[in-house]
């Protein structure tokens, strides 16, 4: 007991006099500029998304709030859409459903001319439900139902990919049980060694062995070839050595077994360039030194244009060599459409000094943003911005664990009870990783730059979290036992 | 290029050597048995519950599927409840709200003499929609509305604790606009050292200075203490440190400032036999060599029968030797109380090989059974029972993502396509986490030990995940688009 309060002692003394040096050395950068996103300061208040007052518009909805900024996700969706200099073609995109499965967001997307990812029952069905062509829907996944198996051949829509070779023969029942051809491609893993959890492995020759394998199923006609770099796709580097390797797997596959490939489909990977994975060592500091998380290097991060040029270009180039006609190149972006198109404002509830640090609690926490422990995402001070980042807070969510802790160590203007704050980059997965732990989850609005406001989805009420269950009876036990 | 190859065979190579060796030394104990749980062999088939054949009830109420066990909560409740030999009285029972808020299973419990622990306005809400008396409710967390404090107050719950003294004058100026007294307490944190999110450490006199503040207020009966051990309570070294601190600051308190305490909240803490947090190295053991992770040592863990007597008796023997009443003393469970009285059934929709591993993707994943990724929860195989378990697979959800990988190692029978296993202990924090991420929620049912089998919630329908958004109308722009 002795021991151990000594050593506790001991490391508590070593970090406090660490603290002041660690904490402020090497300098951390400074964090994004509003006007990133897109936010401006309100005169003489806080700042505000294309006139629109984001404390009002708060006020207005419950916080928390989802904010989709209109404006942005409509360039999104143009900049991968654009075809590049001096290519044929663009790209067709089929937005990644799981990403971010709000009905108004997936609509806006369509109307632009996005198609649909789909990794679900579920999510085949929205799409529909959507008024999405068959023709527009791609479908993936490891775990595809025989009911949605069966939608999906039924209303014939553009491509099938195969997760695992094991899929094959069962899809093939199907189809052969319908009477129906189906447009499939087989997801190949690129990745050498371990992890093989999605798609079939080039290396080995098991890649090739499903493609075999399909091509003997009357039922279908082979023309895809589905495979996602995996990791996040960064740089050009990164870019063209995972469009290299599907290529020279494409060539082998006309080489070895005679085919053509109609649809090209090189999936998503691509991140938000201000959202990043945190490492052990910066989460570490910011934990024991109270130092804040590096803020991305996001401009060294490949655009969307970029990286739809590259892509297209690359892949233009190599048919063109070898005298072939391009396949429709297909993309399935989730967090590079829609990560930086939304944010999620929530309030400050109270501040706490407690053991020499300084807590801001706030109404949105692991419930909502779990996907902020693990990556960067700036925390903007709405309704304080301007002021001096005074005070350095620990930022924690309202649920009763110590794991609802957000943000260690975070650079603020001094808080007060009532405050916004937005939880930018929330486009992602945070909708879809949301719970109604303890509370409901929140309305979603989108905000054009013309300033209309429209709601998507209202917040969640009481009642709605038990919607589902039987009836609550108040028991006659209970009742006898009440006051 | 060359010597990234290189360093990756190398390491490839070491791993293939020493998986041989590291999967079976030293040797992984055996898993529990089933009978653990009351499940028995059906003759002939899979495993049942009272019973009930818990393929066929999968069948019925759909896959996957949550079971509760009525008989194992009642007895639960029991044991909780039971007055220790040679106590003046038994402790009360709070149930933590959060671990698990389905209704059916609170008024169970609130129908055995449970009462509630609710720490947001929702789940007051609930509490009282649900009939619990207020006198039987318990209000915590660090985040309470404004709202959901008039509701408290005016209804005169049994007992708010403040998490931190910045509450105080909060509830203070609400209680007088109401012209109500309110029963308060102070959550003290007995931990030394760094983590002080909850509560108010008594170390460097900040709890003594919150009671201080509490009792200037008119509008108070400061009768409440209350603490969470914080980590869990493996044994009982671990309850008497714990208990002791927070005696030990009764006494001060009753010194300092001659506070008589009415109600004495010992929080939770106390966890399930059969789940335990995986260590690092236990699970990198597991995903780099195919090691199974290690069986918790459950009959080392202290149960709940020697956990509340030992804790009644240690308080009645203090306050017996200050020759002082003794305090209502208020316990608030969650994992110990509904852990182990639920499991989720879950299918295998198909098994895949690659790069050498076995896989096995079932139909509930992190949207699901996020806590089996950090703590052990056995996985049984319902449909397979009693087949040698000749296969080491690493067992993957239905979501599209790496971090989806639920156990990365663990041995069972040969598995086929259909067949049910059964994810134990997700009776806590298992609901409460769940997301409709691609894939909608379970249903949830009863089972009773006269094989009586009662819905508590119907699974999600694809209507329920679109049930607040704005009606879709499928845009004319993509009628125009569509075939």
């Amino acid at each position: 007991m002795l021991t151990r309060s000594l050593k506790q002692v001991l490391k508590s003394g070593i970090k406090d006099a660490l603290r002041p040096v660690l904490q402020r050395y090497p300098t951390p950068q400074e964090p994004f500029d509003p006007s990133r996103w897109g936010l401006a300061q309100r005169p003489g208040a806080g700042l505000e998304l294309h006139g629109v007052d984001l404390s009002a518009l708060m006020r207005e909805w419950g916080s928390p709030l989802h904010v989709v900024d209109a404006a942005r996700l409509r360039a999104n969706a143009r900049r991968f859409l654009a075809v590049p200099r001096g290519a044929s073609a663009g790209a067709e995109v089929y937005y990644s459903y799981k990403s971010n499965p709000i009905p108004g967001v997936l609509t806006f997307l369509h109307e632009r001319g996005v198609g649909a990812e789909v990794i679900s029952e579920y999510e085949l069905w929205l799409a529909r439900h959507l008024g999405v062509p068959a023709e527009r829907v791609v479908y993936n996944g490891p775990a595809k139902s025989d009911h949605s198996l069966r939608e999906a051949i039924d209303s014939s829509i553009l491509l099938l990919n195969f997760n695992h070779s094991e899929e094959i023969d069962r899809v093939a029942g199907i189809a052969r049980a319908l009477g129906r051809r189906v447009r499939v491609g087989v997801r190949v893993s690129t990745g050498r060694g371990w992890s093989a959890q999605f798609g079939v492995p080039i290396e080995g020759g098991a890649a090739l062995a499903a493609y075999t394998r399909a091509l003997s199923c009357e039922a279908f006609d082979v023309v895809g070839l589905h495979a996602h770099r995996g990791g996040m796709i960064h740089d050009a580097n990164e870019l063209d050595g995972f469009v290299g390797d599907v290529l020279a797997f494409s060539d082998s596959l006309r080489a070895s077994l005679g085919v053509e490939l109609a649809l090209l489909d090189l999936g998503g990977s691509l991140g938000t360039p201000t959202v990043e994975h945190i490492s052990t060592a910066d989460r570490r500091l910011s934990q024991a030194f109270y130092r804040e998380i590096s803020v991305p290097p996001a401009e060294q991060r490949l655009q969307i244009e970029s990286y739809v040029e590259r892509l297209v270009t690359r892949v233009e180039e190599h048919c063109r060599e070898r005298q072939r006609a391009r396949p429709r190149i297909l993309l399935e972006p989730g967090r590079a459409m829609t990560g930086d198109a939304q944010f999620l404002l929530t309030s400050v509830i109270e501040t706490k000094r407690a053991d020499g640090k300084t807590y801001a609690i706030i109404d949105a926490g692991i419930n909502l943003a779990e996907s902020a422990r693990n990556e960067y995402h700036q925390l903007l001070p709405i309704s304080r911005h301007g002021a001096p980042r005074a005070e350095t807070y620990t930022v924690v969510g309202p649920i009763c664990t110590p794991g609802d802790t957000l943000y260690p160590a975070v650079r603020l203007p001094e808080l007060r009870p009532g405050d916004t704050l937005a939880i930018m980059d929330a486009g992602a997965y945070f909708v879809p990783f949301s719970t109604s732990f303890s509370f409901p989850r929140p309305a979603v609005v989108m905000v054009d730059d013309d300033g209309q406001v429209r709601p998507l989805r209202r917040a969640e009420r009481h009642e709605d979290l038990i919607a589902l269950d039987e009836p609550a009876r108040p028991s006659p036990k209970l009742r006898r036992a009440g006051s």
